[in-house]
């Protein structure tokens, strides 16, 4: 069962799942990997996945049968476990707990397409609406406190399986990061009455040099401080706290701005490896004005190293106004 | 200028360095990456890096010519500077500094060798005296208050290079993650008047499910909630504060356990990529008696990903027991 350990010096949460080694994959191989042949995630072998949660698919079409467009199942080799089991480790100093959470892989085609790049602005609405739906769904059940949708894509990204797909976790209590970045939002909004990210998005529509790209109600921009060279957000020009709420409308529109977007990488970078992922406001505290949901794009050029292994810093070779640069001037 | 920049948000701290951008490699090159031939680390092509800081040379030959085993010299392409400007973003909501700090590279063989794994006992004793002895001297200016001495093994694991080397970095601040680390100490020793180390290399000692090996005066063990899979800490037995302190005697002790550990690596995992680091307690505090100092060996065989990045947690799917296991067996 995974685990929820914590270090007991920094009191860092780690999730320990042994299990996970086990899983089969297509990227990364080494001589000890099982093989995996044919793909589980295309049309056709959906006995291979467990039954699917949910799929975008044709009428009078059966659940876990050809015919979706996308398709939701739950990770057989999951990070997290639905249990009621408290505590693993019967040692009172050091913690460790059940990884209490959900796990679910979104298929994102039927066919064995391996490139976010070959889909239409059509499919990447679709996939967005897929999104929204089950983190809707999941945000019913009151114990899941915080949710994240990620993709990796590339083996530098950490992608196991090459066909195209993204993973969506709720856990049971709110990560740190995101901890922190509520409590830095909210901070803001008690000492000013207003949104940081909206101040953001003014200041950085009226400076320009870390903008990429506008698009009906979403810009694309380079972070002041990012992590990664070429470190990407897109976010909703008015204020909008949670993903989960986004009109129809506004996810053709993001569906555009992100086909966009990774055109553009694609072009400007030679296809990279990256990780996207969405951050929106636990569903709890769904009312709060205080924060702004966006999406992150994480190109995973030079990764991270002994540096940030050490420090907790990152060290980034690319300036986001020469990030920024070269995207914008990406023709697509 | 390599800058500190600070995410208006989070807080969190972020290197930009663009001037590495343009840094020659040897590993990870792409189409427009600057040729570097021959290898400016290899005995002979001295003028081609920086001027030594120190090196450990035959009697007789002058500083930056052949004769050397180990050679210091500053980082061409620093993500830490020397300088005296305050700030560099006129805006007051967005903060922006000189990285500030000391930025070395520890060539730790002449000849173009690319893996620790061929170094013996003897060539691992120098370089880990170097260490030292670099960070002794680094510990005389009162401006840096952290030091971190890592090495990038493999591309996978950050390095440009091939031909062996470490990296020795000091900060004017003490960074998050170590401040973190030294408050957990704090208050562990506050609380029970003890050394939170020696409490758990005495329980680790006492289990032996996670212990890697012990050899004189050093543990080899996989902590409880490590980060990264097979990731291991050595950790001197008795109480030991900063590793400036280490004795020559201990020294080489050191350089046995490490030397079997890598052996052990790249036996059980075939010569994985991996960074190492030496944590040790910022100089100002040399008399503290909360902390104990540890080098910490990570494998990089899964990486990060979305997740990661995503919740600042780490997902791990080797349980430290199995890893040690697997490490235990592994006969060098």
């Amino acid at each position: 069962m995974p685990e929820l350990r914590k270090d007991p010096i920094t009191g860092r949460s780690v999730i320990i799942a042994g299990e996970r080694a086990k899983r089969p994959r297509q990227l990364g191989k080494t001589s000890d990997t099982e093989d995996i042949d044919p793909c589980p995630l295309c049309a056709g072998n959906e006995t291979m996945t467990l039954p699917e949660v949910m799929a975008v698919r044709g009428e009078n079409t059966p659940a876990n049968s050809t015919g979706w467009s996308v398709r939701v199942v739950p990770n057989k080799y999951p990070a997290l476990v639905d249990s009621d089991e408290k505590s693993l480790l019967p040692d009172p100093t050091f913690e460790s707990h059940p990884a209490l959470g959900v796990h679910e892989v979104i298929v994102e085609s039927p066919e064995h397409l391996t490139s976010m790049g070959i889909l239409g602005v059509e499919q990447i609405t679709q996939i967005l609406r897929v999104y929204r739906g089950r983190m809707v769904d999941l945000q019913k059940d009151p114990r899941w406190r915080y949710m994240l949708l990620y993709k990796n894509h590339g083996e530098r990204a950490g992608a196991t399986f090459e066909h195209i797909h993204s993973q969506l976790i709720a856990l049971s209590t709110v990560p740190e990061l995101a901890a922190r970045e509520i409590n830095g939002a909210k901070r803001y909004h008690q000492s000013t009455g207003g949104c940081i990210y909206c101040a953001m998005i003014e200041r950085e529509l009226g400076q320009r040099e870390r903008l990429v790209s506008i698009l009906e109600e979403f810009v694309a921009l380079c972070p002041l401080a990012p992590r990664f060279a070429y470190e990407t957000w897109i976010v909703p020009k008015n204020h909008a706290v949670a993903f989960e709420q986004t009109s129809d409308r506004d996810i053709s529109s993001l569906a555009h701005i992100l086909w966009q977007l990774i055109a553009k990488l694609n072009r400007a970078l030679d296809n990279p490896p990256f990780n996207y992922l969405i951050q929106s406001l636990p569903g709890q505290e769904s009312n709060a004005i205080f924060y702004h949901w966006r999406m992150e794009i994480l190109p995973q050029i030079a990764g991270a190293a002994g540096f940030e292994w050490g420090t907790g810093m990152h060290l980034n070779s690319v300036t986001p106004e020469n990030a920024a640069r070269l995207l914008r001037d990406a023709t697509v």
